[in-house]
């Protein structure tokens, strides 16, 4: 284990260093009850000093604690991954592994892959943060299944089997559509369609009610389109170009899913349209792809680093055995309008 | 842990269900040993039907291993993070944990915090992957202490006291500061400024050797800017508007540190400089800050997911036991032109 000679360092020896008992040492290493601040330090200088090592596996056996939390959602690879793995995902990973910290955590990243039982198979974990989940998410059947804390991130679908007490934080889906459709009515689309993905997310489901009622009480007959998440970019394409043979008088494309973004703007210049002068795009999720596109496409800026944090103090909370409110208001969503549909 | 009744279901259940020793069970499961596939899937039936959970801290007491993987990086979050918290740590974060899964094991994301003794704390790991360490790197000192199995990206520093024997993945140092530098030649650039950090970091050090030698060759006078990582990309605003009053005939420069090269963008926009006319300027890792400057930066494609594909491999093959080579060759770095450096 170590090359330094004699025998290994103890809790005892730590807690002799700094001045204070061993209890104090387990709190300060467990993290379950406050230590104060210039404690803390002493103790870790005393860990520093000495080169103690917790045995975490032991320790974990004890307390049946693993100081990790997970990070999941069973969005496919296709549309939560892509090309350059970075987006939605990873950028609530990356706030989240840096909060949990504050509660000596380690984050675990699950990656989006096709079978969540494999995915999670050797995950030990206190408690696990959902992104988005759908109907039936098998991941929160096997949390539950596990008995494992959950936080989820976003609205849950109305009738999930598991999900139907879980906390989670408010991405606020009804505004998001809101910001998006009253940008385009007053960017001067009049034909605005929605292409959508298949999977039974709240987020799909909200957004698909607010579009048809603002549609409706615009006398603007309502076009949506549905593609399998699964197709990823190469689906919403056909999609779009199908869009616009049959529908040629459309001139705005709302597509929350920002990989059905990415392929609605090709298919838009393989048509030989112009955006925004031709046809005005929105997406939903700020992220590269969002970014990236020429022109950059408007989109919503989701916070989702402060939405990270909220979710990480909530499952530490749940976790610690606290009571949390169901459901917590995440910072309000805001409009980055951009060249995709603005002259 | 479950709210179905009866007792827990055990290896031994799901071995009979199966059809299968317990022990091709415990190889399936601790990934240790290779089991088929036809094999492996009844297993995961049985696993399945019987809503079998393994006790993974017992598991890991017997074994000593966690089926757990971490990555680091001891860059300052003001540069391996940044405002989106999405970058070179993330994308190979994110391929790291897709590869992990392969050989059963879960990643964990230790995010770019002041001290490492701190992230690491309480994390439990078979072994880590370590992102361009520096000379006298914090994480090094503590995994080596722990006596974890580490693999490297991109060379560690010649002289780091407990990573002279390290394995680690190149990631071509010498032909990515050639690739940026002939580019900016062939683009008609003849003085070239070259902002660094100044960390002890392999890929600075390269960096500086290669430029040095070129303008040498080329008759070109040198200058090099060091501005502090921790500084980020303030501290490259000031040291370019600083480059530019003293050397007001620059016409290029190549600042491989992305964070500092939006620094220098903005600077240059103060300064009424225009890039690429008046000003070229050139970064390597083609992250979302290059591709979102306007004009875009030209960037080097470090393939980051190959290379994460490979360290993974190389770090599991090294905590079974295995004899791994200490250089690995990572793919080759190719030139992303943008229109930062062209006309």
């Amino acid at each position: 284990m170590d090359n330094t000679a004699g025998k290994r360092p103890t809790v005892k020896d730590v807690a002799r260093l700094a001045g204070v008992s061993q209890g104090t040492v387990s709190n300060a290493l467990s993290g379950m009850r406050g230590v104060d601040p210039e404690t803390r330090q002493r103790i870790d200088q005393a860990i520093a000093t000495l080169g103690y090592v917790p045995n975490l596996a032991a320790r974990r056996m004890r307390t049946g604690l693993t100081n990790t939390i997970a990070v999941m959602t069973s969005m496919p690879a296709a549309v939560s991954a892509g090309s350059s793995r970075l987006g939605f995902l990873m950028e609530i990973a990356a706030s989240a592994a840096i909060h949990a910290l504050d509660y000596n955590s380690a984050l675990v990243l699950v990656p989006p892959v096709a079978d969540p039982a494999v995915a999670l198979r050797h995950v030990a974990m206190d408690g696990a943060i959902v992104i988005e989940p759908q109907r039936d998410d098998a991941f929160l059947s096997l949390l539950k299944h596990r008995g494992v804390p959950v936080v989820v991130i976003g609205e849950p679908p109305a009738s999930h089997p598991s999900g139907g007490d879980l906390p989670w934080v408010d991405l606020h889906y009804t505004r998001t559509a809101e910001l998006l459709l009253s940008h385009l009515l007053e960017q001067g689309a009049r034909r605005i369609a929605l292409i959508l993905g298949t999977s039974s997310r709240a987020s799909q489901s909200t957004t698909e009610v607010i579009y048809q009622a603002w549609m409706l009480l615009r006398g603007i007959p309502p076009c949506v389109i549905r593609v399998p998440e699964t197709e990823g970019e190469e689906g919403a394409y056909q999609a779009t170009r199908y869009l616009l043979t049959n529908n040629p008088d459309v001139d705005a494309i709302f597509v929350p899913v920002d990989a059905f973004a990415t392929g609605a703007m090709r298919a838009l210049r393989d048509e030989g349209r112009t955006v925004p002068d031709d046809v005005r795009v929105v997406t939903r999720y700020d992220g590269l792809r969002a970014r990236e596109e020429r022109p950059a496409l408007t989109a919503i800026d989701l916070h989702l680093d402060q939405v990270a944090a909220l979710a990480t103090r909530l499952l530490m909370d749940l976790i610690a055995g606290k009571e949390i409110q169901q459901v917590t208001e995440g910072p309000l969503p805001s409009l980055v309008a951009r060249g995709s549909s603005q002259d």
